[in-house]
């Protein structure tokens, strides 16, 4: 279990990095303590009188030293309710799970308030019996609790035609990672009965939302009956506003819009609908002008969240510790790399526990830095051996005018400094 | 992965349980949907206008119909500050993950605001180099990420005289279920160098917090070099005010007395401290009146949390899901069975995922509700093969006058109207 012996800096720069007590010498650029500090040594303020009670806040929030660890609008991007984007804080979280107060949030026409009393959620179309369930119905089918990441189509969307938005909340921040509880589809569409669609194989679902936007999707049978999630809770409570309260649709490993929320209808039908939201959007501009749709996987990614813009290092050259989060929508990340050099030489990052099905990853490269100039970057593979592409490849592929599905590399310049910029390399 | 099909009610029962569109007939006792159902054939206004933007809640908070899903308190527990306690709202969540803002809260000072810039931990004794961390510097060593359980040894305390409080929020919601980002206490024991200790087997640690209580705990060297984590975040965030901001110890499967929030110092010593917090409190009184000391580690228990005196039936007969939570301070839950007749007979729950390492558990039993009364418990087996015991098996060994480390299988009597108290079954 000593991670440290395997890839991090030796004991001896650890050393270093603390401050002795009673000694007095301090290391070039490192940030620490004075000795005899007394801060340590005389007894402060909050040692001599009570803290606070936690009866006032039954329900807390975090605390006041936090409070730019915020969800964060891009102004330009958010010209009315319709398009607001909220973006999570990833350069200031660890670990893996997003909790629900700061997870990123997009909507198409406001998050509306629906009481359980007032939900309904409807099944029809294709169907032996067209079925109406209140929420309380739905508690009562078997659940299921898995953690998945949900990520919109559009993250790292402004940045095709160069490096644009200057940190990683703004360039990677619209997703967040949950753990869900709810039934599956397969069991509800089962409770409606499926023998009158036939052939199950060409056949399809749409499934709308109870807010003015319906935001409607069309979902292929096959996904449907897999693994999606007709979900209640995310972190053990019930779904904020925002994401859907009372209920949302989970689609593990396919975009965000997909996963609607207030869900209101599933119908079973012949084929796609074709909706607003899979045509006009969500389609992916090619080079050559056409646009391709259907694609719904989000492929296996990377982002170092720190250091990065809004996390910039703080200290002198030793001992740094580099940290991002990967994810594949085809299944679970098998290794992540770190490049220093802008992706001339990489190393093996150190996975933090055993990667989940679609759901983030978080890795740590435990690393010593010179106080030089590092181009940073991090590259997913996944288990399928899908290798996340370089900015360069995928425009390739797709050109310079696309919104979605941007699974790029990404590089953050970090300057002798400390401070970090997003950049691209040739 | 159709678990349905293996422990739930037939297919046959559910068809009953949703309205079918168009069709009038109800099931005896069963709440649904009345149809034609005007919440979901007529546009309701949710659906005619914007809902709300998100730029107001940058942080947010649940939406105000679950404003009861609180930590709440037993105003007869809490006659001043100091020994506050706020309980889980158990009884109300699904999955294993307690949102920071609900996770239940002791101290014995009150929670005290702790800036980064003046957060100092030291280590000192028998160490070959004493050292003052800031918190800088501890972010600059290796860090890992797990999920544990955190349970107050106090934890159904209230209960060994006999059945005391109504709702599983009060009996078993001084627990908690986190994800935690940190550095393992060895790396920090190491960097100051053990060998001034000589033979580390029968040497101890002291910790302390930097509040007024201190709140001072001894934890022998060898679990110290084990898994204990000086921990920063919990659920990818920082750790909230209450939860010891900027730092707090982490101290996987031992009673939550030792995990010391708001960390500041680590003392190596040649024996424990016997400090008040391990002698006067935290010991257990046996039926003889002598007392025993260094009970650290929560044996396996478990709880249903659904339904109960909080969480009451509000359908009648028929598909039924019941749930709680399983956990051991010695590592993984193996099983857990549920009772309907106060453990005269008992079925196998299902268990959601893979269990983890000192972690909480979610079991699910998907059954039918004939609409008589029952006594449901629930008994938890961990991966070392012990048993959750009853009342009475911890009562021959322990007496009635402890507090701490009560165990025992918990009854609720679920009436014929839905209704659930707590009760003790002979």
């Amino acid at each position: 279990m000593s991670e440290e012996n395997r890839t991090g800096p030796s004991r001896r720069q650890f050393l270093t990095s603390a401050a002795a007590l009673g000694a007095g010498s301090v290391a070039a650029g490192m940030a620490r303590a004075q000795t005899p500090d007394p801060l340590i040594t005389e007894i402060q303020p909050w040692a001599q009188q009570f803290g606070d009670g936690v009866d006032a806040t039954p329900y807390g929030l975090p605390i006041r030293f936090e409070d730019d660890v915020i969800r964060r609008n891009v102004p330009w991007l958010t010209a009315d309710v319709t398009s607001s984007i909220n973006f999570t804080p990833i350069h200031a979280l660890d670990g893996t799970i997003t909790p629900q107060g700061c997870a990123f949030e997009r909507h198409h026409s406001g998050a509306i308030e629906l009481a359980k009393p007032d939900y309904r959620l409807m099944v029809n179309g294709l169907v032996d019996r067209e079925l109406i369930f209140t929420y309380e119905d739905l508690e009562r089918f078997p659940r299921e609790n898995h953690v998945y990441f949900c990520e919109c189509a559009a993250n790292t969307g402004m940045e095709w035609a160069g490096a644009q938005l200057n940190g990683a909340q703004f360039t990677h921040g619209m997703i967040h990672n949950m753990e869900y509880s709810g039934v599956p589809l397969r069991t509800i569409l089962q409770e409606a009965g499926l023998s009158a669609a036939g052939d199950l194989k060409d056949k399809w679902i749409y499934v709308e939302g109870a807010d003015a936007s319906s935001n409607g999707r069309s979902i292929p049978m096959e996904k449907a009956l897999d693994d999606v999630l007709v979900a209640f809770k995310a972190n053990g409570e019930a779904l904020r506003k925002e994401h859907g309260y009372p209920v949302r649709l989970v689609v593990p490993g396919w975009e965000g819009n997909m996963w609607v929320k207030w869900l209101r209808r599933i119908e079973v039908s012949d084929g796609p609908v074709e909706s607003r939201e899979e045509t006009s959007k969500y389609t992916d501009t090619l080079a050559d002008g056409t646009a391709r749709k259907w694609t719904w996987v989000m492929d296996a990614k990377s982002v170092v969240t720190s250091p990065s813009p809004q996390s910039p290092i703080t200290h002198g050259p030793g001992a740094l510790v580099i940290t991002g989060l990967a994810w594949s929508g085809h299944g679970r990340i098998a290794r992540v790399d770190v490049s220093k050099d802008g992706g001339m030489t990489w190393e093996t990052a150190r996975l933090a526990g055993e990667p989940g099905n679609r759901a983030l990853t978080r890795f740590y490269l435990d690393t010593e830095w010179n106080g030089e100039e590092m181009f940073l970057q991090s590259r997913a593979m996944d288990e399928t051996g899908y290798v996340q592409p370089t900015k360069t490849q995928l425009r390739e592929v797709r050109g310079l005018n696309s919104v979605y599905h941007n699974n790029c590399i990404q590089t953050w310049w970090v300057k002798p400094s400390g401070e970090a910029e997003n950049v691209e390399v040739s």
